[in-house]
């Protein structure tokens, strides 16, 4: 079955058409700049060229339609018609306590997902438009809702409650959510695979580091603790996020800057994070050369976040008495060497070794980067967030 | 030497007169609602009777001379007269980054603590107040400031830096600072000596655990990292401080509650931590009679306390690759067997074990916890920072 992966933002719209048996993907691509000026698509037919389509799109509609348009185009579209869609898998991001697993979309769910608009206001919305269209759209293709946050519904109170008044928990729903589930369950799961674990007596550790990083331990297949929370502020230092802070802080910049509440938000969410510290770039390869060219600015950047990372996972060593691999992946995990290598140069009392010949040699495939020797196995894992979108799509229809 | 140590709040000062040759206190006590109606002093000579006198103490400076009244009094006095008193050693809770160790106070370094009122506008205000009114009472006195944050300033860049625009450390001086750190470093020496260490090639974590609550990572002696940070909310689940949470979650609740930022602030102070949790005590002793007696909410509330300690002593191992010893000490650690063994049960990958019988049958001494076997020492060695501070003014003025 062919499966459409939609990931929809407030004006933008990730599609992929995955062919579900052999799992190759036929066509992807982005529309951009939905609602405003000068919008347009990029559409590549697998082993094709990219083609970028600027055309209206006023509405999320508007930019589904032409998905559906490039898909089925005479000379670069990958399908004959729209019934070769067997089924649309949508991605949403804050499925709050309701889903702790994907969900065939039918009215009464999507009410259900509304309602956890509120704990992800900029995403959940968004994410319910592209539902919407592609419902109106295509009428009688099922569609399957995967949250981010569903694989970390089976944490364990002590690791989801926060020390706040109870009442904020049972009336307003405060608690650590995390994300990145979709990923941390692919590659846990690969993981376990490609290391010869039997994934139900194992004691996994997920680094998803990309410009939004969280960490994931995974027991026996389940996540027991992650480092977002409430919302994906909360936990490393990332592209531009500020992680862990004193929550005093909050008010602290409020004072210092005169500012809202609301623009505090933003200082954490858009200039933190190693943009902040380095005052350069909230890209982690810039970040590389700067530092390699002595920009103490970016070294420091780079360390504190290494140093980050290693603690985190040194509190879910201890959160699953001890670890069996560690896994990394995504934009940083899969491409940079320096931050796997920093990272684990902190875990040497597990018996964590390298081998820094594989560490510096390989970029974004299955590829284990520990020595023989080394106590714990570590692992370089891509994610491939659509895949695992794709598949529990299938499952859920079969 | 006897040495007069004043810990001064902004209506209360806490007082001992040691000997710094015997290490006895020869009497403490303290003085309550200063500047309040029913004003009081408690004062108790070493060996005798708690002695309350209600009087009126509209300023610090009538409280400190209650206090000097007391020890020179002609039938429960311990001294003759205040020609006795070598010298007064002052807590000082924020020193910034100007104060690495104790100081002795002229006009010029007061005035330079005053610098850092605004890191801690509850408590260093109060202490400046305290340090005054003494010397305008003992003009000829050396005094001496022992601040909570200055074993902490051995901190690396990368343990103190939080994730922000680095602006905010150049120009706000926003930074983990850390607290208890004459604790913290007491602690850390008196262990390293029981358990037989070199404290100069040591890895040891102190857990001070108390209404407040930190813990130290400390390397050969110096402070490499702690959990309390800009101020004493950060870090662990407390009494009645939430520790860690997602910095969103200060907007979240403020829109919510329709709260003030201020408001909210003193929400995560005085309403949250096991008190939130458990809506029962702040006293870790009462949640262990609820949660005895079946209580969820205590129970919780004690389960997330400990889980979340222990995650940050494994963050610390993996920061100081390997440990040691590890070290209970304040109210809880010195006293609640629950939490400790609750915490070290998630340690038993690194070998940890604790004796049981040891742990169940001791409180407030020092005493080795773990078994023989145990690969790591954990010890309980009950913290004096008045000792503490009057070692270090005795040593300033030696």
């Amino acid at each position: 079955m062919n499966i459409l992966v939609i990931n929809c933002g407030s004006s933008s719209l990730k599609y992929q058409l995955i062919d579900s048996i052999s799992e190759k993907v036929l066509a992807k691509g982005i529309c951009e700049r939905i609602g405003n000026q000068g919008s347009r698509i990029v559409y590549q037919p697998a082993g094709g060229e990219k083609e970028i389509t600027e055309a209206p799109m006023p509405t999320h509609k508007n930019a589904i339609q032409m998905v559906l348009d490039s898909l089925v185009n005479e000379t670069t579209g990958v399908i004959k018609d729209l019934s070769e869609v067997g089924a649309v898998g949508h991605r949403i991001v804050h499925g709050g306590e309701k889903f702790n697993a994907s969900v065939v979309l039918t009215e009464e769910v999507i009410k259900e997902i509304e309602a956890c608009n509120e704990l992800a206001p900029l995403h959940n919305p968004a994410n319910i438009i592209g539902i919407n269209a592609c419902r109106e759209l295509m009428p009688n293709t099922p569609m399957v809702g995967v949250f981010d946050t569903a694989f970390h519904q089976t944490m364990p109170e002590r690791a989801y409650i926060y020390g706040l008044p109870y009442k904020f928990y049972t009336d307003y729903k405060i608690r650590r959510y995390g994300f990145h589930g979709t990923s941390h369950s692919f590659v846990s799961k690969k993981g376990a695979e490609l290391a010869g674990l039997d994934i139900n007596h194992s004691k996994i550790i997920v680094c998803h580091l990309g410009n939004g990083a969280s960490i994931c331990a995974v027991e026996n297949g389940k996540s027991i603790d992650t480092s977002m929370g409430l919302t994906p502020l909360e936990g490393l230092v990332m592209g531009t996020r500020s992680g862990d802070i004193d929550p005093a802080i909050v008010e602290f910049i409020g004072k210092k800057e005169n500012a809202s509440i609301d623009r505090v938000m933003d200082i954490l969410n858009k200039e933190s994070g190693v943009l902040g510290i380095s005052g350069i770039s909230s890209d982690f390869r810039d970040l590389e050369k700067a530092s390699e060219e002595g920009d103490e600015h970016a070294t420091r950047a780079r360390e504190v976040f290494c140093y980050r990372a290693a603690k985190v996972i040194g509190g879910y060593i201890a959160a699953l008495h001890g670890v069996d691999l560690i896994c990394f992946t995504a934009g940083l995990g899969e491409n940079d060497a320096g931050i796997r290598k920093g990272i684990c140069s902190y875990l040497d009392y597990m018996g964590i070794q390298l081998d820094d010949e594989v560490n510096n040699s390989h970029r974004a495939v299955d590829v284990k980067l520990s020595t023989p020797d080394s106590k714990v196995q570590v692992w370089m894992v891509p994610t491939n967030e659509e895949l695992a979108i794709a598949k529990e799509t299938l499952a859920l229809l079969k």
